[in-house]
């Protein structure tokens, strides 16, 4: 479906070898030397440079929030959109900061926001099906995803960018995630669903149960990525699967956020693994699942700040990091440079 | 000898109360919320802003490098300081990305870099003494690099600087710092030295004894940390702790980078334990002894990169993040400026 190139490690030597050489002891910056050798590998060995990078934060509602596993009513997830739109939540403050431009897509909250311009319409539905119950949505609306989906991450790609972060705003989205996380990994329900943005006793019991119910109701079904998302997905997860997947297919980064955008990069990769490569990993949260998931994906965020937030503000964070990578591979003198014998 | 005001904590609900009305999740910005209330009870509880930021990269030679501690030779030192006067240097490309003003300071290499401008004159000596055969320096010279780092601070803070980084150069330092964190700490030698920039098993092995030497031979005057300085320190690590010290008096931030930094504000620390509020700790390395010492400070620094660099690139690399917990704090709106009911 996605047609991804396997990542290019021809130049791995000569990558190397720049890296080697600059005017420090031999992988003395640490993490930042292996950043710096996946994004010369995706954006070329001679001067990659990070240009126009987007944040996508995708929004939709979840049915299973009607049952209560979420700190918050539905209601909210459309009052965080107006606050992005608005400029006053996190994310904005963040992406301002660090130079992202940020976008916010409406992939399916309880009813389009009337009145309120700026949010960009990739509505699959209003909210998803309760998936304790029945399937999230059709597989042909997860198809309709990740066409919107990749529609826009194609114009992004048509205005120069070649970096996008995720993020997402949708209550009861960590129970969606760590559903199609427990269907990806084949780990346990109760593994992979954690406090969320902070509920209490019960409700977290009472998470698990319908997490379970989720899989146990749906368990024929999970055996393909696609049907998983169609399950267990939210539409905001549909797309960011998508984007993922169209944005490696571009040649683009993907910066992969909190819990929830790794889940749907768990989605992508099972699609298809060659997105992989393409993937930075941003933050590792507190959340039990997050630090599993991330283990399973053997991937090593850049940052563990205990934040629980979404909304792509992992992503956003990282992004001076991604730039140092760059940064450095590209600007500081190699040992010949600055005449030291070493 | 500093006048260091305790932390203010007057304000501290009216600042936890702003933060927790922000319109995320109670603590969603985890380690960030700390650090605003941090800065807040130091640039003020309404709008703190950091202002002409400062990174001050302090280099000197130390005797026991002669010994063979090191990857490299104390040539080193003066070569990675005109490496940064001419901008090559990692720690030109990060402070130049995040807006950091970068000053270099010659506190003792060598000798004297001639015609070259940029560099500051604040030398002590040509090198300290080898500390496992005698001291350092004398308690004089660690008075006079406390008073040459307060004019210097004095001068970043009248020209309205309220928050300084410390970096370094010198080869050998980590074992001039891993010596005054065994002394100061209580620690064994072997728990505090670690492998550097990479040095292979024999020379761990002398660095070691050396550094065991070292303690022993100073043993009966290391009862205080002026002490602890004149007889293992360095000129560049004395005065990185005057300049915290003097820095504090001010009412300045201080961003603490890596092991050598991390000695130098356990230093500063025992002299006056109020300066510890004024500091927030970077990076934690992969060095062992950097790990301990940070558990001994109760530290918990922003990142964890698995660098081994110095110069200050650790903290360079934090600013971004200190810059993302004063701006939620600033800009972001509260549940009631949204209009949200939660």
């Amino acid at each position: 479906m996605f047609d991804i190139k396997l990542i290019n490690t021809e130049f791995d030597d000569v990558i190397q070898q720049k890296i080697d050489t600059k005017t420090k002891p031999l992988g003395a910056l640490g993490d930042l030397e292996t950043l710096a050798l996946q994004i010369a590998r995706v954006l070329g060995k001679d001067k990659p440079q990070i240009r126009n990078p987007k944040m996508m934060v995708f929004a939709a509602d979840h049915g299973i929030a009607d049952s209560g596993v979420s700190i918050a009513p539905s209601e909210v997830t459309t009052q965080m959109v107006v606050n992005f739109i608005n400029g006053g939540a996190a994310i904005n403050v963040f992406t301002r900061q660090v130079g992202f431009d940020l976008e916010v897509i409406d992939c399916g909250i309880l009813k389009p926001i009337e009145n309120l311009e700026g949010v960009i319409d990739q509505r699959l539905g209003a909210g998803t099906g309760p998936i304790h119950k029945r399937a999230a949505m059709t597989l042909g609306a997860v198809k309709q995803g990740f066409k919107m989906a990749t529609d826009r991450v194609e114009l992004h790609h048509q205005n120069g960018c070649n970096l996008i972060a995720l993020g997402e705003m949708g209550i009861g989205n960590t129970s969606s995630a760590a559903a199609i996380m427990a269907a990806l990994t084949g780990m346990k329900a109760e593994d992979c669903v954690g406090r969320g943005t902070g509920i209490d006793a019960t409700t977290f019991k009472r998470k698990k149960m319908l997490v379970e119910q989720a899989l146990l109701m749906h368990h024929c079904e999970l055996d393909d990525p696609m049907q998983v998302l169609a399950c267990l997905g939210g539409f905001e997860i549909v797309q960011m699967t998508g984007a993922m997947l169209a944005a490696a297919e571009r040649n683009m980064l993907v910066i992969v956020d909190g819990f929830i955008a790794t889940a749907a990069a768990l989605a992508a990769i099972k699609i298809n693994p060659n997105v992989r490569e393409y993937m930075i990993f941003a933050h590792q949260s507190d959340e039990k699942g997050h630090v599993m998931m991330l283990e399973f994906l053997q991937a090593k965020p850049l940052l563990k700040l205990g934040m629980k937030l979404g909304e792509g503000t992992g992503a956003a964070l990282a992004l001076p990091l991604i730039q140092a990578a760059v940064n450095f591979y590209n600007e500081m003198a190699s040992f010949a440079d600055a005449g030291i014998e070493i």
